[in-house]
């Protein structure tokens, strides 16, 4: 199925380079947007006679119909504005008796049928609670919350619904860190699944939002055991599905250098931690009975003693910000040419 | 910061494979839950004299302490189970009034928060949606929501909760794909940012939940253009962040190989469909222009005539699942060892 949003977010496109750049049919795009602007304050009451009226904020602007100024005039609307994608969006920005809510959500939902609109987004901040079963009794699902805000949906025509799915992956760094006495730097867990089994493992750790994967593996390797390291580049990646939240996860086998020695172990959830042999890592039953690991002993070895590239960061521009962004290529071979 | 769960839920621990085996320290696993059981019904009055009793699920189990059925035996308190990092985890699966719940809620708390648990997950179905205002009252707040529920959170200890984040990442692909002739499978888009820009892209698009990257690639390649396609290797791979609804991104370049030739375009978003001599799709202005665009030129030319290696996507097995999930490496120098 073809995924694009019937309408996004204005809130969510401070930086679309990426995905813009390369032209991913859902970059979000609100510089056509078109306020649709109400005379009366949405929190006055309902069926007011009020007069709406198109404001362009930009060159792109579709202006609304003027015969549906006239069609809805005695009824009071939510604010929203359009997307480049037939959609509208309303964001709540006041307080609103809930019952009020309901019959002005209709009498919108009304109008944006009227005007051939698709998919309707409600981004309803924790502060409005109140209003989300309204919304829910009009038929908006919801599409995804974030701690301080509920955003719902709704789409209008007939058939699927082509709104666009939220976040579906959490990203992890495995560390593999080497000295110059072929000692590993490796963990045991005082929590979680590891708790009590006595393996020995690479420091490991979830990408924060926002973080840059080769960030994230230096933080987790100096949180965990107070070395410091240095970004080289990932050896290998493993996708896999249906993990926490039922989400799918996408795990970087890193591979960075020490820039000090001395370990000191993250006191909560870190049992214990220290340099290791690499063979007697590698020893480890748990090791030698699981074939990921396995793969890993064998990637890192090649890397170490052989002629094995990895993808190296290398910061980028993009097209519409001048945010430095990093891809991960092989470099050694681009290099090579 | 350290990222774990203060409580993980039972219906998200179908596959951990992937950080389970790596020990990633918030993988969910419930083994070890216990469940508080109640005598009377979860929709049964408020205040009605009931006795809980601890029902072990495992071996591992962490029995109610007996004081503490004591003391709170007088009040009807919600059904929950616990999990291995000290939290309660509570589904909601039964109508119930909101003022009760709120009610309910409350007393729950003051036991858990006698017990000394941590954090406190509230699972909504959409059809219960009458709750969520009672739950913030409460203090909760939005973790995370779905189509059909919405996660609450509560953090019992004084201090920062350690609750872990919900997925951060949207995953992409782009797909080159050249045949004998040098020519490449490029598109013109007729919805979003490229509307209107006569440019000609890569095919792209978004990774379904659960979906393998290697899949995805041929999955959207066939959609846009009717092309078969076999897949062949991650080229490279680049994060940004602040993307839709302000989630980051990993977009990966895909190596596909034709095993068609026949272009059909998708009609309800795509302008135009091709085969292109590559050195003409190098040679727009739009691709000469961005740095991204032009690192990519370089890659898939020094793939088809350098010795560029990706990484290819080889199926490996979990420690604790016997699902399938593809690993992605090196496997030129690999095997050159």
């Amino acid at each position: 199925m073809l995924r694009r949003p019937a309408a996004l977010l204005r809130f969510s496109i401070t930086a679309r380079n990426l995905w813009s750049l390369l032209g991913f049919r859902f970059a979000p795009n609100l510089a056509s947007c078109t306020t649709l602007q109400l005379s009366a304050s949405s929190t006055a009451g309902y069926r007011t006679r009020t007069r709406f009226r198109a404001m362009s904020t930009s060159v792109n602007s579709t202006p609304v119909n003027e015969k549906d100024e006239q069609v809805f005039q005695d009824l009071k609307l939510l604010n929203a504005v359009n997307d480049r994608y037939g959609g509208v969006i309303v964001e709540v920005r006041e307080a609103m008796d809930s019952a009020l809510f309901g019959s002005v959500l209709r009498a919108s939902i009304a109008q944006w049928r009227h005007q051939g609109k698709k998919g309707v987004w409600i981004k309803l901040p924790i502060q409005h609670v109140n209003l989300v079963e309204a919304a829910v009794k009009e038929g908006f699902w919801f599409h995804h919350a974030e701690s301080n805000y509920l955003m719902l949906c709704y789409w209008i025509p007939e058939g699927t619904h082509t709104l666009p799915a939220n976040a579906s992956h959490r990203i992890g760094i495995s560390a593999f860190v080497m000295n110059e006495k072929r000692e590993v730097l490796v963990v045991q867990e005082s929590t979680g699944r590891f708790q009590g089994m006595s393996v020995w493992k690479f420091p490991t750790g979830v990408v924060n939002e926002g973080e840059d994967i080769c960030a994230a593996a230096v933080r987790e390797v100096k949180e965990e055991t107070a070395v410091d390291t240095k970004f080289i580049e990932i050896l290998a990646f493993r996708q896999s599905h249906k993990a926490l939240f039922d989400k799918s996860d996408i795990f970087f086998l890193c591979l960075l250098e020490p820039l000090s020695s001395e370990v000191q172990k993250q006191e909560t959830e870190i049992e214990a931690a220290k340099w290791m042999p690499f063979e007697e890592y590698k020893a480890q039953p748990f090791v030698q009975k699981h074939e990921l690991l396995k793969y890993i002993v064998d990637i890192c070895l090649a890397k170490k003693d052989g002629n094995y590239s990895g993808f190296s960061p290398v910061p980028t521009t993009s097209a519409f910000s001048d945010e430095k962004n990093f891809m991960y290529f092989n470099t050694t071979d681009l290099n090579g040419q």
